[in-house]
């Protein structure tokens, strides 16, 4: 089986979802959220690199797969953001993972087939997929949704690398 | 003596720059520039980082000063500058290190007396500041003027930390 850890990046919150997959059936392996404490920039920009190198150190990863961003956000918010993201793909970088990007519109098109779809049918798709007994919260549900979209478009080249 | 890193953040080229100060008299101790190869945006984040955290472990420095952006970019380019500051600062902070931010205008200021210096005048004041044979490249003048500018800015209460 094929493992994939999603990652929703935020500054304040960052959730991610690791999920199993042969490319057709998806398992739910673990999600959370990393919510770094107030402090200086650098200490939450620490602290986010620091508590998911923990992540992939547990659940041991193949790849990642992490949400692009709207770059139409104004630059101040986009450079607080990309800093959040450096710090996050770093991380992911010395543990030699393959970091691949879906836009928030790719992975709703991918796990609910609607491109607008809300946050609700996320959520409610997301349960579906991985047989959870509740829906996930708001941030693991989309780290788990990007782990699934990119299970989902690497469909068959995934059945190639785990048979 | 207080030893202090100043760091130019860029993703095809980052300068560093390493002085030791009493906050009076500065003196040099090394530069340099991290130049990740091409490849996928993840592994020139990761090469920012490791290169980075290599730097400081050689140098052992007991701050950082780093260069604020011009938020006044477009927010594509922000984004691009979040991430490489991103693995930069993340660096430094799994190093417990003090983070400073300068903006390139009161750098300048602080090292030429003019906020609208042009390179050339930074270049030239840090080679005479830190009494250098040479200019020091582009890209580590500016490093070596925000640590300059850190150890200015901190004067007095350096002294008091070093005596």
């Amino acid at each position: 089986m094929f493992r994939i850890l999603g990652i929703d990046p935020g500054l304040r919150c960052t959730g991610y979802g690791v999920i199993e997959t042969d490319g057709h059936r998806h398992r739910y392996i673990a999600s959370g959220q990393i919510r770094p404490p107030k402090g200086s920039m650098a200490s939450r920009l620490g602290h986010l690199h620091r508590e998911l190198g923990g992540q992939l150190e547990v659940h041991q990863p193949h790849c990642v797969s992490i949400e692009t961003s709207f770059v139409a956000l104004n630059s101040g918010i986009a450079l607080k953001l990309g800093q959040a993201r450096g710090a996050l793909i770093s991380a992911c970088a010395l543990c030699d993972l393959e970091v691949h990007e879906y836009s928030p519109r790719a992975m709703k098109r991918s796990i609910t087939g609607l491109g607008q779809a809300e946050k609700d049918q996320v959520n409610f798709m997301v349960q579906l997929l991985l047989n959870l007994s509740a829906p996930p919260q708001a941030d693991e549900a989309d780290a788990l949704g990007l782990a699934l979209c990119h299970a989902h478009n690497q469909g068959t080249s995934l059945q190639e690398l785990v048979s």
